[in-house]
């Protein structure tokens, strides 16, 4: 067990300070832990903690993936999140994490990480809330626009492994995400998908079939499966809700004398409450489907996110995780 | 002006009498207008108001709508949608109403109403809230699962009549969905509907390219254009979040004595945000791109809720918008 992470600490929000202090942080309460920190040396040494120092290694770096269309232009200019994947490729870590750009961090990790056995495409999983005290796994939430009905069987079983890392659920229960539950609704990919999915019955996990974006919601699923176009919109809408309905909760109470009083009686469970939502407490995405584990931390990650973050990572290497999926690579 | 419309008054959740009381009071309210209701004679005589008698013609049909994947289904078992469409199209009415299954609505209304010259395929679209105090427009919310780039400028030549009916904005603005606002986003056929809408820039609207959930709900768009399959999945993810929402803040509430007075002391104000996201205040969904005004309420629509969607149809009617919309077929 390699209990090395490589850290790109730069991203578009300016987190890099926060990136370190969440590293500090992890690193103290993990003395048998090592980072690669790769960003700005002058910054990082600022404000790393003497104590955990010879925890840490510093790659410079101080150039921020910049946001293309274009692969090519990924690779060809030097960037922070490419050095951290380069030295991924060196087998210096099994683990990454990164803030910076959604879109190059998916890139690159489809191009510099071998894919495990059994699986076609790389896909973007974040974890998601719900209603209930659970969290889910959604995948594919934008790596990939276009899917064959294979993808999503193989991305269920590999998500499998990493929905046990998250609850003890006794049986894992997928969903693929559609417009309607009947067999006959959707797109002709979707439908071949439940076919195939009744076809290759797994005792890893119970297929439900299709589910509805309330079904999701309602924590009916532990995994739900869709072409990265339909997961993205779902991800971004569901999280737009909340915070819609959030800035206007806050407005409604700051709007009159009686309704501040009410805001401040509700004001602790107001705060569990949002803090439910909070995507510093439930975590970053996982890109799945390749031999390391790969972590993307959000954009506007603080201290505290970070932190959260680097104890994903934690999890998925401690859990050995990649080596449970990858048995069947091990017989090719 | 055609002062009658055609009210199919069945539908799953078993909302007949409300239908007819809705009824009831629309007329009341419109001596100038006819309703046709369709639905189970003896039911609605009992629940008909003597004061509108005159105002009604009834049609008994007392079977419901068989949800089918096939349109053969739909159209060869009786029902009264079949039936109500089948006088809207020998011309008995310029307008339906129905809140029966959206599918078989979607099916009929294509199959028997003509469509207006210059546009394709009909679309379903429904007005949604934003968190601002406006309603917008999205389409297709679901008839279309694979659509083409003329489709979404077909759709919205004719969305924006409706969206003026809407609101009075001097400019309509129109965007599409989608997972980024770069124009080098998304599938083929959305970059494809990005250069077509740049091509033909229009004097009825604004294009402002392509929009992401939170600038939809963000009121950054009076229409939003998707193919079926998004627009559906966008909307149920809106509607659960905040259906998903309400119920956690209700189960917070009555959590603690404390949260109970901090409740009591908003309830005013989360009434009035909880109808600001109330279908029966938002209407009901349009069928666009047909030549009659053809409207879908909700399944689960009460007195209030038909009554809000005969005054949506009654809008309809009277600015006339279909002859606005079926100019160009004039001249054919």
């Amino acid at each position: 067990m390699n209990r090395t992470i490589i850290f790109d600490t730069l991203n578009n929000d300016g987190g890099e300070i926060k990136a370190v202090l969440g590293a500090n942080e992890f690193l103290k309460q993990n003395p048998n832990y090592k980072i690669i920190l790769v960003g700005n040396e002058k910054t990082i040494q600022e404000h790393l903690l003497k104590d955990v120092v010879k925890q840490v290694e510093i790659v410079h770096q101080e150039q921020l993936v910049h946001k293309s269309s274009s692969l090519r232009d990924v690779i060809r200019n030097e960037s922070s999140m490419l050095t951290a994947f380069d030295l991924l490729k060196e087998d210096k870590a099994d683990a990454i994490l990164s803030s910076g750009d959604s879109g190059s961090f998916v890139s690159l990790a489809a191009l510099k990480i071998p894919r495990l056995a059994g699986v076609s495409r790389p896909a973007f999983m974040p974890i998601i809330p719900t209603v209930t005290n659970n969290n889910i796994l959604l995948l594919d939430a934008g790596a990939n626009i276009d899917i064959k009905s294979e993808y999503l069987l193989e991305w269920a079983n590999v998500a499998v492994e990493y929905a046990k890392v998250l609850q003890s659920n006794n049986k894992i229960r997928v969903g693929i995400l559609n417009i309607g539950v009947e067999e006959y609704k959707g797109t002709e990919t979707l439908k071949n998908s439940y076919a195939l999915f009744n076809e290759n019955s797994s005792e890893n996990f119970e297929f439900i079939g299709f589910v509805e974006p309330n079904d999701v919601i309602n924590n009916k699923v532990d995994i739900v499966l869709s072409d990265g176009f339909n997961g993205n919109i779902f991800l971004k809408t569901m999280e737009s809700t909340f915070l819609g309905i959030g800035h206007l909760l806050k407005q409604m109470i700051h709007s009159s004398c009686i309704s501040k009083i009410g805001g401040f009686l509700l004001r602790k469970k107001l705060k569990k409450f949002k803090n439910r939502f909070d995507y510093r407490n439930i975590g970053g995405a996982y890109v799945i489907g390749l031999k390391k584990i790969v972590v993307k931390a959000h954009g506007g990650s603080d201290e505290r996110a970070f932190l959260g973050a680097l104890n994903q990572v934690k999890n998925a290497i401690e859990s050995s995780i990649i080596d449970k999926i990858n048995i069947e690579g091990d017989y090719e």
